[in-house]
């Protein structure tokens, strides 16, 4: 099975704007620190990572803002592994207020490249087995 | 005829990030940026906007990042109005490296709506005028 | 005794630039946080005072940047209510690294303001009373 | 003499916050901008002394926040090196609203150090000439 997290998130004043909610660019931030965390929870850190010359770099995000959320707001965020291939990852990700109303959603494509060049490669086969996706690849 | 700009950014180190690139959430800081100067270009300043309880807010984003733009890159952000509905736009934007390769490019939503409520609301008529979107209107 | 506390900040990509450290301005934002959760903690929410027309705005700070903090370092921050006057308050705060090594020194001197005029105003005694900072106060 | 410079900043709805002012933080991003255009005016470009393995971090501020800046504000920057030591520059910068009135004011020590471990290092002798800055280093 795919992984699945819930992380939470205390909307501070630098998150919001003059409009009085969340500036819509910071979930994209919100919804990295979840997928940090639930990587850190399967034993992957990203300063790991790098170490080892590979970066997981956002290769494309489909976004919906749905209601802005305010200050002082604890958002609940859920993530989930939708769709593993040998070079990237989709995020599927909810951002709710504490009403359990939606604030955002996206998906978000996650690829594997090399730090220094930023070309595409391979997702680790360690990393692959740690996210639990191995049965996920196709055969071929 | 729809609206057109261009518009450039200058990367910060604030852009970046310790993968030695802009921070991807940036790309929607910078496209806003475009947005906002296109529209004071065309004599809409968003704070007279809020004068008038109306809010211009981000409603849906695709995004595509394609190369990372670093420090020091002077990057060109080209913004068109894809489309003109009663109560929202889209924009068609374009962020390029000085080479002219694409570094991320968007199709953005944005929702008129009232500034306290956030529910949408028609978009003013004058402000249609102002760029230049009238003709676009379904005529029912 | 003027209040004391503890946060913890957990360091992600956005908080990084393309030096590899933290970003120097984002410990102002780190230290808000602290303060921030400081002042939840004595049941003080920065919501509710703009609802009393209330802000604690920044009047200065003096900071020092000792150490860089890297990706994923688990931060700890000590505030420390340092002074506290009629209309603002000082707080001393330092930011370590999970060595215990300090990477951020401040004093910050926190104003009370109405909210729509930005002007200086007395901090509201239910408010000082919950900072348990009534003793400090000159008696004049 | 010493170097002096003037820069542009225009307050973008990101760089407000739900207090209805740009958010504090942002005037070290803000001055910071105006110290590398300063820098890049004399023929210093960041990524360029990257790749000398050098890097001129922030050592210390003292800032002083005067009056709020708002959305659409043009901010003008004042730069000025205060004084030049063998590892070290100081700057004086203002940032001033368009009546005029200082919104921010502050002296920033920024340090010459080594990318990689972030020690101290002397500012290289051709960097400290494009600054005109020779004569104000010690004799002994």
């Amino acid at each position: 099975m795919l992984a699945t997290a819930e992380y939470q998130v205390r909307v501070f004043i630098e998150d919001t704007d003059a409009s009085g909610v969340v500036y819509h660019a910071n979930y994209l931030r919100f919804m990295e620190r979840a997928r940090t965390e639930m990587m850190r929870s399967l034993g992957i850190e990203q300063s790991a990572t790098f170490e080892h010359e590979v970066a997981f770099v956002v290769h494309s995000a489909q976004m919906r803002f749905l209601r802005g959320a305010r200050l002082d707001d604890l958002l609940r965020i859920e993530t989930a592994v939708d769709n593993v291939r040998a070079a990237s990852l989709v995020f599927h990700q909810v951002v709710r207020l504490r009403s359990g109303e939606p604030a955002c959603e996206a998906q978000v494509r996650v690829a594997c490249v090399h730090l220094k060049t930023h070309r595409a490669r391979r997702i680790p086969t360690e990393l692959m087995a740690l996210m639990g996706a191995t049965k996920q690849l196709p055969s071929g």
